[in-house]
């Protein structure tokens, strides 16, 4: 089951997809959910793929404008440095833990969504990222029992303004400026999904090739970021963890290249989806 | 004014403090209000003043479960190393932005609360600081504005895991474990506090001084920090800024000092009150 957030007529809602079409799923449940994540708070994925069985839809795709797949997660928990090949162009050290860092949601946009250079940099950066959706609560989860907790996943661009990045240690300013971070276009529920690690993640601007992996090539691949996580906090319903981008980042290419107005970014996932959304200057 | 958030007869509600009284706005206000980031977020703190003024008490201070000032701030965002003696005793050269992380509101305690020490760690240490809580929402406030975007102040106990701090250069994981930040008892309006800079902060484990400042002793000043912090996201009411933590945390005290179950904890700012929380292990 694929699902979107969107908007429509001017209303937010949430909708199954059926191939090119958009079921309504807040008109075709009268408002029992607010969203995705309150399906997810109330397990009711079963109940969503029961109602939506046969319905027929509301929209074509074409005329809803998506939202960031989950537009109001609890906790965006991003991880860093966690492809080998990234790790090398970054020139850090093999780590005992995941790095992990925070965006705030209101920094995020749906596919299709101008991703907004901020005002104060010429320093924004694609990183093309594989998202996993929480489905059930968890704290100290382990790594084991990691994939029971999955919702599904979806594509995530950790749109990074370089020099805030780097202004301290603390990476959170060059991460979280609104418009920065893109979601989309969809949560593909973990069903659909027998092999993670098999996934192939692409990124490119403009058409060209900047970044391509297997989810398998992950410094501590999805169980384990869960279990890091989940020890020193709580995963609930809806919270997104954002799992590492791979070689190829505007920033460690020789000279960098970082991201224009007018620039379009794809993040492609095998079996998940394509991201794309173009770049804009932020309106003054 | 001063405002609490608290738990009374099984119940969250919010009230203004009458001396060691508790007016109840929760029950005066007939529910018009969720608790004091809904106020804020409807600009009520006049409808607050004027509807207690003269009001009855409902609960002795000492009935009430305090819960953290803001129990549900949209954002929590801290300020490493902001202090001048913490800097030098962190060994970490001057800087030219605020080091800003956040911690989530699931992590927080109120006034008389155990903060909890994670069976991860034997490195658990006090931080003590000012909070500034937002009243008017804004994006890239001039700092010369920003005493016009302050609620008000209360104390914080930024409590941190050193070793999870430390795993990495992103120190979220030790700045965020449940039950480790506690914020309190309770919010005093910003007309209450004609000069911030000149407020004392004290620290104590045990009745013990471990840190002492006067807020002017700050690397970036509370404007400054608006101004830095809203450039790279949107302030909203109820949000919260820790401003850092004056020299003498147990990690820098030579040898380390660590917390352990059954002390105490005692954040006094002159002005403000004090908030005192013991430590307990956590259950198993």
């Amino acid at each position: 089951m694929r699902i979107a957030s969107f908007r429509a007529e001017g209303k937010e809602s949430f909708g199954v997809l059926d191939g090119e079409k958009v079921i309504d799923c807040g008109r075709l449940l009268a408002g029992r959910y607010r969203g995705i994540r309150d399906v997810l708070r109330h397990d009711a994925l079963d109940e969503l793929r029961a109602a939506t069985d046969g319905a027929s839809a509301d929209y074509a795709l074409t005329d809803v404008e998506l939202l960031p797949t989950v537009p109001d997660p609890g906790k965006i928990i991003c991880i860093g440095v966690n492809y080998h090949d990234h790790r090398e162009e970054a020139a850090r050290k093999t780590a005992d833990h995941p790095t992990a860092f925070p965006r705030y949601a209101d920094s995020q946009v749906g596919h299709g969504s101008p991703l907004v250079k901020p005002r104060e940099t010429d320093k924004f950066d694609y990183e093309g990222e594989l998202a996993v959706v929480i489905g059930r609560p968890g704290r100290r989860i382990d790594a084991a029992a990691a994939f029971g907790h999955i919702a599904g996943y979806s594509c995530y661009n950790d749109g990074s303004v370089r020099d805030w990045q780097r202004h301290t240690g603390q990476w959170l300013p060059g991460k979280t400026f609104p418009g920065t971070g893109a979601f989309g276009p969809a949560l593909v529920t973990a069903d659909e999904v027998p092999d993670v690690g098999a996934l192939r993640l692409t990124t490119r601007v403009n058409g060209q090739l900047r970044q391509s992996a297997e989810v398998a090539d992950l410094v501590f691949d999805i169980p384990a970021v869960i279990a890091y996580v989940s020890t020193f906090t709580r995963l609930d319903p809806g919270d997104v963890i954002v799992t590492g981008t791979p070689g190829g980042v505007g920033l460690f290419r020789d000279p960098p290249v970082f991201l224009q107005a007018g620039d379009t970014v794809s993040v492609e996932i095998s079996g998940i989806g394509t991201l794309v959304n173009p770049v804009t200057d932020e309106a003054c």
